[in-house]
């Protein structure tokens, strides 16, 4: 299959790499709205043979032989670029996104695209942190029956967990992946901050961080809570509260103090409903 | 050294199985307020010679042979506790908390206790999971030079990681513990939930909430933040604060919505500032 990217950012950067490993897949052209994140990832891949597109002009690819295109933007391009990019009739054009609905690819070939899909990893990339593909789920989905069976069997040459989802369940998983890793990723950043302010190591936290986790994957998140909100610790609470306004932190951000009052209400008010 | 534990929940449970394995420790007796925990974790070790104490009545210990009194309760309850305990003049009294200065130990034998500590493993426990002591960092304290090293070269037998830690700062770890633990698991749980109420399996995640923890504990969180806040992708933001309301959580919780916009607002807050 003839694939072309357009993107060259995180995902993409992974993606392009794993498909260039397998045989079947040939990549002709990579195009990004930066020429240097394009040209970066083809010296990546150290394939002279592939071609760099970068302008917003230069996404008509009506006249090239392509099989599959793989589009790997930022959602809030999605529209602007859409609205530019030509294919050929019979390439599939698929997304990487989590947030998008499958048809927004409609947008395409002037509105007369006829092959689309969805190409999610569901994982969380950085250019400089390899992953292992083979673990990541990959949320399938197609407008044609033959398609979806293309995608999913590309996606089961990497990964051992290929599903398909449809758009709606996609955004569901993209919701609940904010949640759960994008939010605590910051609660965990609150965490740094408050620390550093005190000069005291972020690394002392990190076995308690694993253990957490480990424990919440073992028994589920619902089984593994603790704490004071939870145990309604109302003296640690307070405690807690009037050393975060003493911190001085609300100078930096004045969120940390309230963050604390929600979490641990929305904690207990849980709690009191799974009781009845 | 003669050893005693007030107290037969989550952190004593794994801590007198520690303190079993180790030949220059004897364990006298277990209290607990249930004597159901006391007596499970005594037929846990397997020892006839341990004594089990477990009503507020049996906390004088003023005629026992004892070295180190343990005390690993609850922090509502070390008011009450401490009011009834009563131990022989030269023992070290030292506590598990994160969150109880030293000073409240003082409040043992009537005012007149005079060996105080802490003996704090931060780290979360559930009696059903085994832990390796020896990746956990330990935060000591005492009152005088001579029991700080006793209680520090207690700690190194155990864990690699022994750190002399104030009450003020041990306080602070406890926080910064809250919100990175505490608050994350709640996050999780509230993923789960979302995913439930839509028949998604939360498995699907669990790739996604391991590689989000290794690479904020690689590059640390503060540079690992990704998601539509951060990006400040309004519509995505937009789509989901909708999704939240539509999905009629709000039933069980009023609280998830209020927390995607808090997170959101403070992860921009904070963008907004560190560029600055």
């Amino acid at each position: 299959m003839k694939t072309i990217f357009i993107g060259a950012g995180n995902v993409a950067w992974h993606l392009v790499s794993l498909f260039s490993k397998n045989k079947d897949l040939q990549i002709t052209h990579i195009w990004s709205r930066k020429k240097e994140n394009a040209e970066s990832l083809k010296n990546k891949l150290n394939d002279e043979s592939i071609k760099i597109n970068y302008s917003i002009q230069q996404l008509d690819f009506s006249k090239t032989d392509v099989d599959l295109a793989i589009l790997s933007i930022a959602d809030g391009a999605f529209e602007t670029v859409l609205s530019k990019l030509i294919l050929p009739k019979n390439c599939i054009l698929a997304h990487t996104s989590g947030a998008q609905p499958m048809e927004m690819l409609k947008l395409a070939n002037q509105n007369q695209i006829k092959n689309i899909g969805v190409f999610y990893p569901l994982q969380t990339f950085s250019k400089a942190k390899e992953v292992d593909f083979s673990q990541i789920p990959f949320c399938i989905e197609a407008n044609d029956k033959k398609i979806e069976e293309k995608l999913t069997s590309l996606a089961k040459q990497f990964s051992n967990k290929v599903f398909q989802v449809s758009s709606k369940d996609r955004s569901i998983l993209h919701v609940a992946a904010v949640f759960a890793c994008n939010f605590s990723n910051y609660l965990w950043t609150i965490s740094e901050q408050i620390l550093k302010e005190k000069n005291l190591p972020f690394d002392m936290l990190k076995p308690l961080l694993e253990e957490t986790l480990q424990k919440a994957l073992e028994i589920n998140p619902s089984n593994a809570q603790t704490g004071p909100a939870i145990r309604k610790d109302e003296k640690v609470i307070e405690k807690h509260l009037h050393m975060i306004e003493e911190m001085n932190l609300s100078n930096s951000n004045p969120h940390f103090s309230q963050i604390y009052k929600l979490m641990t209400e929305s904690i207990q008010k849980k709690k009191k409903l799974d009781l009845t």
